[in-house]
């Protein structure tokens, strides 16, 4: 569970609702017509947007990538490390029955122990970078448009609300809460792409780039065993790759 | 018939007459000339942008991309297998009588019965996808630019009916249902641009990268047949085509 | 004359001109002051923007560009294959005296005619279409800065407008009309920006596309002249240049 | 002196001085603190936004280059042509003496009189040209973000205004003249942006590209010098450059 | 310490606090839950934006770059010649024990000194400015964020204000304080996105490309000592580095 991204949702959300009530009650902020209009407007427009289908996928996988545990490349290594001592000690034959938890690594373990030669090796796992790479790239685009769709029916929402309050201006008392129902739907578009759509977005880009990484050094470590090079050079060369956030974290 | 696009346009129209006819009457956002200054606007500046002939081409284009049913790559693979088996039991001339609904993959497998050398089938049946392309993107373009024009289009609406009202304050009571009648044109301007232009170019897109997609497996496939490859062979190198999106799916 | 264009924007004028004497008189739209303000400052901040000598032209070619009837490839493909013909009946020297109306067709032959080799003859040809392209492209960018600048220019006089009625607000039923004159400005500019600048510029695009496209004809049957090919030939290769268009209509 | 910058600047404040004062007197558009938060704001962010030295600097060679003359590619040709005449009478030496007025083209002129060779000349003249281009785009930059800025420090000062008057509502005379004042910072923020800082980047654009290709001409030129061409072909092949220009003039 | 970055945003903050107490009083300008939903939702919604490990780290850096002295490339320029020096004199060993303060280049004489062939020392060299590189490019984004997420937050309080203060309308003499507190967040998120975020974000660009041909300097260095190049030389070598700003300057 990635702490950062639920923390800082419930935070923003916890301010809000905090705000809220130091100036007023909670009640005047939930109308159940304008969550409709704003929360079912974004959902259905996006199958306009996107084919149906996609829409789901990318939508359960940014999620999954959101929420998910930021996978620690440093465990990676020492796996990796291991695995290319017993490649050494009995032989790469032996790694088809070795207990790998990463999927990724899985496979490329399995390959290698098949024989695979390295082109078709490297071919085979890069591709699935690439693909994880567009499936994320893909969910990301469908949450900025969801950010930028949130605060458009916000806005028709609240159009509704003043139009219908204008045409029937009897009761002047009645327009101060008549506006304050009417901004609520551009209140919740802002949340919503605020808070929501448009941070994830940025989150999964962030994402993408760390799951690649380790991807990577998971590529590089299997192609070593492959090679039956020397594990301790093999944990040197697979670190090289941590550097940037380490250095990034030392500096 | 694409469900997504069709249930989302009436998904969102349906809550947005819900929202009005909650608050008011559906007759209070009901305004004649305020229609026609906002649609015939638009309509009349996509002729300024665009050179005539092709607004008309482009937008049924699109249309019939956006409403089309997504080709279903399983079933294409399947006839491709099926030629292929027909072309190895017979010869590649038998290829001709062979019925073919698919127009793309009609014209591909015409010209190997052709006897039409690799290079120049690649060239022509790529050619056809880079045309295919480029219609979407001017159409796609056009739905974008009646996107960004429908809001102006409801602003200037919008300035008229308030410079009219100010411009004759006589009536207080007045006020009121003269400026929701000029805040329509504003209302009318969002629910094109948001419900049906901008979304509807954010599927042209995808639905480009889908056909182009399909008919890259056809190109692909036509020219298996054309070397004569193992029908078996050919099925799973195509079907590595579909990966991305299965896998999405899978994930 | 190109009809879109013209229709277009006098349609557009149409609908608001409507709009207006539907709810008020025309009268409350013209103020000459707001109107010398937003013109005025948009066509003196373009001299600031840019070289005074390149606006003027810019304009005038952007202007011809825009009105100009869209030449017709299939006569031009005509023209170059009547002038094939006679290459191959008399000499490439008697195209010297061949009435030639488009003035780059007539330049590409005078250059044959003079015998100048292939190499040359691309290079002289396509620096003019660079050329062309340029000029258009900063045609194209003096519109937009234009169409960019009107609502800024209408926003400043709407300042000034309500700036200098909020600091002599003495008789409460003067405030209607001294706002309705203070929204003329940006009225003034949203017309501007939405109905002439920016349209104008992406038709700009879409017109040196197509003169290129029609340019690129001209330069390959000049080629195909000098090589002497088949004239029946020659026609079916210029009009494989015009699938796209073709195809896009007939699609 | 270039005129179009001043004129289109002096021409754009006569507007507005013109309408404010058509409206209302010219004292109620003057507000000394809205005058220091606007200007002051946008130039003290600015030290925040870029190194101090280069903002100096950029600033100076902006100014410098927004209204000085745009030097005459025809009369620098004319002295191109001079200097390859008195190196073919006398000798490449003799052009240390020649009293050349542009600091480049001297500059160039002392390479080849002390025998530089092509490759190492080209290589000293086009570094001198990428700097003045990095100068320029990054004085660009500059003025492009004090554009931005503006409008922002406008709304800050106008959010001041407003707040001030909110918080003590108690004669509602007062309100006007107050929202007036407040008002004002937004009035002098789009002036700044749309009037000055905008404006000018755009023109440093079109300037840098004059220059470079002015800088252009010279490098050919005295390549063209160093190889002893005949003056007359010079000539010729210099005009070349100019054409764009010409052609932009004579279309 | 960078005095710009400072004294910008100090001055900014002087002239805002001015033109408060100039027409108010400071204590209408402070409100603790105001402040609390602006500055606490952007910190926690960049929580939500990026890796939460990264945030504090780039934050870290960021800060330190922006108000780190900009280091002085001459000085380096003579230290790097007295190392070589030193290195002719005695031996490339010797560099071992010279004692060397800038960390960067103390990493590369200790290469040289260890006999790192060239390749491999540019390769280690290169890459740490690549990673310097990348880190400021992720800061920059941070700040960039959290500059735009700074009005959002800033519009989401004033609705929550807005919303509030409608629903309750009894006193009409409280509408306009509590319109005052409403507008408080929107002042807020424009103080702190335009006088610190993104004027901020806008300067580490120029600080990366600053340091980063800092660190092309001493790399060059480095290699010279390697190679044993004169000193004299190796000085003039490295000058020219500096020329694009000593040039900016001087012209």
């Amino acid at each position: 569970m990635d702490i950062g991204t639920l923390f800082g949702i419930l935070g923003c959300l916890g301010l809000v609702l905090g705000a809220i009530m130091l100036g007023g009650s909670l009640l005047g902020f939930v109308d159940v017509p304008s969550i409709l209009i704003v929360i079912g407007g974004v959902i259905l427009v996006t199958f306009v947007m996107f084919p149906m289908k996609t829409v789901f996928n990318s939508f359960k996988v940014g999620m999954k990538t959101l929420f998910a545990k930021t996978p620690d490349p440093t465990q990676i290594i020492r796996q990796i490390v291991d695995l290319a001592n017993l490649a050494r000690r009995e032989s790469l034959v032996a790694l088809e029955k070795a207990s790998v938890e990463d999927e990724f690594l899985k496979k490329g373990v399995l390959l290698v122990a098949d024989g695979t030669e390295e082109g078709l090796l490297r071919s085979i796992l890069e591709t699935e970078i690439a693909f994880m790479r567009q499936r994320h790239s893909y969910g990301q685009s469908i949450f900025k448009a969801m950010g930028n769709m949130s605060p458009a029916f916000g806005m028709i929402g609240t159009l509704i609300g003043l139009i219908n309050m204008l045409g029937a201006l009897d009761d002047p008392n009645n327009i101060g809460p008549a506006m304050a129902v009417a901004l609520l739907t551009t209140f919740y578009g802002a949340i919503m792409a605020n808070v929501f759509f448009l941070p994830m977005a940025t989150k999964l880009e962030a994402r993408s780039a760390e799951e690649a990484l380790y991807m990577e050094i998971i590529v590089e470590g299997v192609v070593s065993i492959l090679h039956g090079e020397n594990p301790r050079l093999l944990q040197d060369k697979l670190e090289a790759f941590l550097n940037p956030a380490l250095r990034a974290g030392g500096n």
